[in-house]
């Protein structure tokens, strides 16, 4: 598959639909300073509104609209995508995903399901709608149009000057970190953070391919995908990407520094990729510039509810 | 006085102390594209930090160390930024500041007096230890090098590419727009805007020069002085600044507007300005292009306390 082109093509049918979200440079984070996109500012919290709109624009949806399973963010970021492209959606929602997520989706509009239990029970009520009312389904992170969408905030943060060298990415089911490998090309050094209560690439790796897990954790109603998204493990695998795993304790200290030096408040899953930096489980070379990939922005409860 | 030269060496004595805080446009907040500064990233959270290490840097100060009265986002700045050059801090706040700001002061180890009453009460005991220790009172608006300090903000968003015509700007005690008025020197219009309840401004104007007043509101934590500061009002006079009021539900509308659109988390102060937008208070001509200075995230309570 030609990424670049892919992603190219995203970024120019994605733009004006989505939010260019801010870079800045932080010294009160870490020893050395450190870049950080924020991500997080994006349509619906968190960078999968790059994937819904690309594939929504590139697709020919059918009558019946658009259906997603979603932990919360992604079904966010497709039912705005679909009411701001005039699209019906229908989103169904684990129930772990909590009240805020859920209300997020509600104030897009979309028709909503809540399903009891997790991620896998969603999608599987998902799955039936999409062949009962021949929606189309958009998968939240192993489909090409999506890996190739959320693959445009890397080269967006290009585009606005990052000089890192090693750029730090939380992974969930793998579709930032699949889409940041796919436009990296191997000229950064990209390091794959995940909470070790759901690891599914370090899982699959060690497996020798995905394989489901169970998940559990603070950051697991955002990155408890319970297997590893295929196009992200092959791109991990041809490019040899570190992939470490951060303690839910270092991921709660890290999204309250994010707070409390720069006001910056995200979920757990946003403050995952710095984890592993403050807490010594990434180490970089003493000239090494570092760059943090901040993700996700829905946190729980809504701090304004 | 010269304040072009006085705001270039402000930011040269605190170039590498205080963030470089981001920018952006956003298309989600009114009917036309807005750009912002997004200011609460700084230091302990809003662009007190700048007038506060001008002041400190510029200064010989005595044994005594510095002492502030502030309703928080102040006294916080001068504490911070006492804790980084290694100087003696005491801060009075006033209760009404309440306990986020209060935990805020305290994180950066300073002594610290929580005083019954409001702002004024609070400068009355500051005064006190002033006379009593000898130390140096570092004033939250009407003096040079904190006006100075402040006057930063808009030369460092013009670096970063600041297009608009128009620059909203939150008033207080009048540091804030005071600096931008300084530095902006008649170049593009500035409109300062005070909560309805906390308006020291539009009472100067009326009264033929400052006044003091009662405050009150949801931002009179942060804007609550209860007298603009003389040289803000005689920069308002000299440029025939523009000054709107609006009411509290306006601030807390956009402040949940800034939430919901881009996960931006303020205080009501920090939605001041915003809400002029949005509440149709300042209304822009068809092709003037609006910037909104976000100036405080020092929101109660701390979402994560």
């Amino acid at each position: 598959m030609d990424w670049q082109s892919a992603i190219e093509a995203a970024a120019g049918r994605i733009s004006g639909h989505v939010v260019r979200t801010p870079v800045m440079e932080s010294a009160a984070l870490w020893e050395r300073p450190v870049a950080l996109k924020l991500e997080q500012m994006q349509h619906t919290g968190s960078f999968k509104a790059r994937g819904a709109f690309n594939t929504l624009l590139a697709a020919e949806v059918p009558e019946g609209g658009v259906v997603a399973a979603s932990g919360g963010n992604h079904g966010a970021a497709v039912a705005f995508a679909a009411a701001r492209l005039g699209i019906p959606a229908q989103i169904f929602v684990p129930e772990i995903a909590g009240p805020s997520k859920i209300a997020l989706i509600k104030r897009t509009g979309a028709g909503l399901t809540v399903v009891p239990g997790e991620y896998a029970d969603a999608m599987a009520m998902a799955q039936r709608w999409e062949t009962e009312r021949g929606a189309m389904q958009v998968h939240a992170y192993d489909a090409p149009g999506t890996v190739a969408g959320q693959g445009t905030c890397l080269r967006e943060w290009e585009e606005q000057g990052l000089e890192a060298d090693t750029v730090l990415i939380a992974v969930g089911g793998g579709g930032l970190i699949g889409g940041s490998l796919a436009w990296n090309d191997g000229r950064r050094k990209i390091v794959a953070v995940e909470p070790i209560g759901c690891n599914t690439l370090a899982s699959a790796l060690k497996n020798g391919g995905p394989v489901d897990i169970g998940v559990s954790g603070v950051a697991a109603n955002a990155l408890g995908a319970r297997r590893i998204g295929s196009i992200c493990y092959d791109l991990v695998r041809r490019d040899g990407t570190p992939v470490l795993e951060v303690p839910d304790g270092a991921i709660l200290a890290a999204q309250t520094a994010l707070w409390q030096a720069h006001r910056i408040l995200v979920e757990p899953a946003g403050a995952c990729a710095l984890a592993a930096l403050r807490w010594g489980i990434y180490q970089p070379e003493p000239d090494e510039r570092v760059a943090v990939l901040v993700c996700g922005g829905n946190v729980a409860p809504d701090p304004l509810a």
